[in-house]
């Protein structure tokens, strides 16, 4: 059983109604590794760096089970750098800076090592970078997840179809699930997308939870009602680390467990939230994964 | 057992991305009574129309197990009359006309028979049109749900304040429950509120579900995603009247059964939408709606 995550590794300037957080460790593939190691060690990683990403950083990552071998560090270059301001209610957000850097023709080039990877998470990229590291592989993987946005459906519509029909779960948001296929009704929706290539659909609805589907059943996972969120981003990468870590872990694409690892997801990804940057997702352990877990399986029980 | 249940009777004019509905039959108590009446009957209502009500109309809701002598009809004058348009999303709306009419001076009167009500639902009207039902009851309710909206947070806060203080369950939006509370976070925003005097408090959230507070316990029901939603009209006011006519008819008040409460208000609502007015609402059965209701448990369902 191997993983193969790519992504982003960046820095983040971050701004919410509760604070502000400058120049922190974020991107993507961080959140995404981070959160799955809690679940399946090594995480082997794809992505890029300039030389002014902390090397402490690279060995925090390393200590958690991350394989750092098909992480690029440009010398003389820059890391990408995002940074936002939340609105205040928190569900929106304002791109303040965004610093391509490092991330303007990044080539991912896979280890031999990472070429028969058992999974693959495809972080959010340019759809032709994710092509590029399908057409690494020697081996076609047991399940590959992609995420995208709104952004590539805009400016590269084109690839993101032709990568969509090499891929088996799509992580989208609602809004975005409209664009791509033209409906309204999510039904409807999740109906097109799925004849578009993937076998799942996930659509992400941060606070109000997550819809699954498949081409004849649906699932439903709420979203853990919490006190107080810090700083929603990476949540969404968050979950597909989890998704895609407990998938790895158990080794089952069936459904039902695909249910379970929308759980897990959502459980890491509301600890994501609670601080900002990665400071939540470093602290956990299994028996605080579990518990939160377990409050998801209370959050939604009844009987009839 | 008895149910009385208070709000208008009314006329819509609906514009929806799927059609339009002129001058249908309307109001929250309409909604309310036929939706109960699946497991309750009578259900006793007070509202008020004009001598424009059609006749036919009453006598259909009698036909359904409503109890009618507490509605008003009051000759020379016009039953209340609201016309609205959906946005293309279905969940915004803009009011293009409302003519209170008979409701502008809406005195409540509760006949002898109602005053010992064991369930009370009070629908979406003013706060002291709300207060004057509960100054005639001769004994207090088992449980007393009321609904209210943002206009009366607007413009009567203090007679709302005070009815709150005399209830049980509130059911009202996220965006609602934010205005009430003065707290973004809707964890924080149920304590508030249960402070307030409500035993449980109920955040409808659409097409997003609906959220169960007490003051130690939460509880999240998935909203059924459709394959097409007609006309959102009434959706709120059908998922009181099948929460409350669920707990009239098992006469349990336990969180326990609030919880299947609302998942048997969520699928009448989710009934409503798939037609304009309430046409869907007069063509279920028994073995319909218990068939939905599985929906929801399906829909939910997962193990870890």
């Amino acid at each position: 059983m191997s993983l193969v995550a790519v992504g982003t590794v960046a820095f983040d300037d971050i701004e919410t109604p509760f604070g502000r957080a400058e120049r922190v460790v974020g991107g993507a593939c961080t959140y995404i590794a981070l959160a799955a190691s809690y679940f399946i060690k090594p995480v082997q990683i794809v992505s890029v760096v300039g030389d002014d990403f902390p090397e402490t950083m690279l060995n925090e990552l390393r200590s958690r089970g991350a394989d750092t071998e098909g992480v690029q560090i440009k010398q003389g270059e820059k890391s990408f750098f995002w940074a936002g301001r939340y609105h205040a209610d928190m569900n929106g957000r304002d791109t303040l800076d965004t610093q391509l850097n490092v991330l303007a023709d990044f080539d991912p080039i896979l280890p031999d090592s990472y070429k028969n990877a058992t999974y693959l998470m495809l972080g959010n990229l340019t759809p032709q970078v994710q092509m590029r590291v399908l057409d690494q592989l020697t081996t076609r993987p047991k399940l590959v997840v992609l995420d995208t946005m709104n952004f590539w459906m805009n400016i590269a519509m084109d690839d993101l179809l032709k990568v969509l029909k090499r891929i088996d779960v799509l992580t989208i948001n609602d809004e975005e699930a409209r664009q791509l296929s033209g409906e309204h009704s999510l039904v409807k929706a999740a109906a097109k997308i799925l004849n578009m290539g993937p076998k799942y659909l996930i659509i992400k609805k941060g606070e109000h939870g997550a819809l699954l589907f498949s081409e004849d059943e649906v699932f439903f996972a709420p979203a853990l009602p919490l006190e107080q969120v810090t700083d929603p981003t990476g949540a969404g990468d968050t979950f597909a680390g989890g998704l895609i870590g407990w998938i790895a872990k158990t080794d089952d694409i069936s459904f039902e467990n695909m249910k379970r690892a929308i759980i897990y997801g959502s459980a890491m990804a509301s600890f994501c939230v609670e601080k900002f940057s990665i400071d939540r997702l470093v602290e956990l352990d299994t028996e605080k994964i579990q518990q939160r877990v377990e409050q998801f399986a209370k959050l939604v029980k009844f009987d009839i």
